[in-house]
């Protein structure tokens, strides 16, 4: 883990204290807000190269990066910026207008996709993701996300085949 | 206006012929898909970069950049880590868990802030963002988009005091 990074999200205010209840469902002291982090295109850039690096070290190949609509969006267009691989967003609810599509960007069935995700509670997030790009089909293995809560998302993704490769624990942000 | 990116954006399948009903409700015989184009990370960086070479041409000046969900996001993005300038997000609609926020990212109130869209066609989803921008204290005077379908965008935001700044108009990216 990038004790770098880990500075640039405390003190741009990724962490905040207090009382939440998260889309989970879970209620939590806690929230880490990657989302307003990712709105400062230095905090951005650096976690897009962390990414890519973990990427090349962990030996991790796709076809298309995919990130879920809102929250994985910044991340998934910075490490498509950075590493030249094209993407798809994933809305979790359809459009009535346009061309109406459930995932937006374009991919051939047999594609090896990369899901991109901000923050891991108990991955009911990736894991719907992951179901509507297997449903159009993807071929999807691994999950890279900035932070891990480690609040049930590994048991919810192993049975499913995934890997989870995060950036850094909730521990590891919260611990001075 | 540049050719090259018009190319780009007819090679990507960013015009579509066919019958669709646009947010604004109204009825087209073409859709222009920015979203999809932009999931190209070649594509994505020539918008952001003509948009910031626009930005300095026309001497538009801002404290931080919105960019309006979805569509504008991965342009809002592409074009802050292109200039180094800050973004926010703006929700049409209010999330019911985590933070709460309608607009993704903070800004003080008297920052002036650049609007970046997709593609104008009545000019309302800019409009809404305005609104919501200025209602947190925000100088909002400039609109940036990558194509005007010139279908009354101009003519809802002028009255609003607002100058709307596009790469193109639907016109030249459907001609030959």
């Amino acid at each position: 883990m990038s004790e770098g990074l880990k500075d640039q999200l405390r003190e741009c205010g990724a962490l905040k204290y207090g009382s939440f209840t998260l889309a989970s469902g879970i209620e939590s002291p806690y929230y880490i807000d990657i989302k307003k982090a990712s709105t400062d295109p230095a905090v951005l850039r650096e976690i897009a190269r962390q990414l890519a690096s973990m990427m090349r070290r962990e030996g991790i190949g796709c076809d298309r990066l995919a990130g879920v609509v809102l929250g994985s969006i910044p991340l998934v267009v910075a490490l498509s910026l950075e590493t030249g691989i094209p993407y798809v967003m994933v809305r979790k609810e359809r459009k009535s207008y346009g061309t109406g599509n459930e995932i937006e960007g374009a991919f051939e069935a047999g594609e090896r996709v990369l899901v991109v995700e901000d923050v891991i509670t108990s991955a009911r997030s990736a894991a719907d993701a992951v179901e509507i790009l297997r449903g159009d089909g993807a071929v999807v293995k691994d999950i890279l996300a900035v932070v891990d809560r480690e609040e049930g998302g590994r048991r919810l993704l192993e049975p499913m085949g995934l890997e989870l490769h995060p950036l850094m624990t909730s521990q590891q942000l919260l611990e001075d």
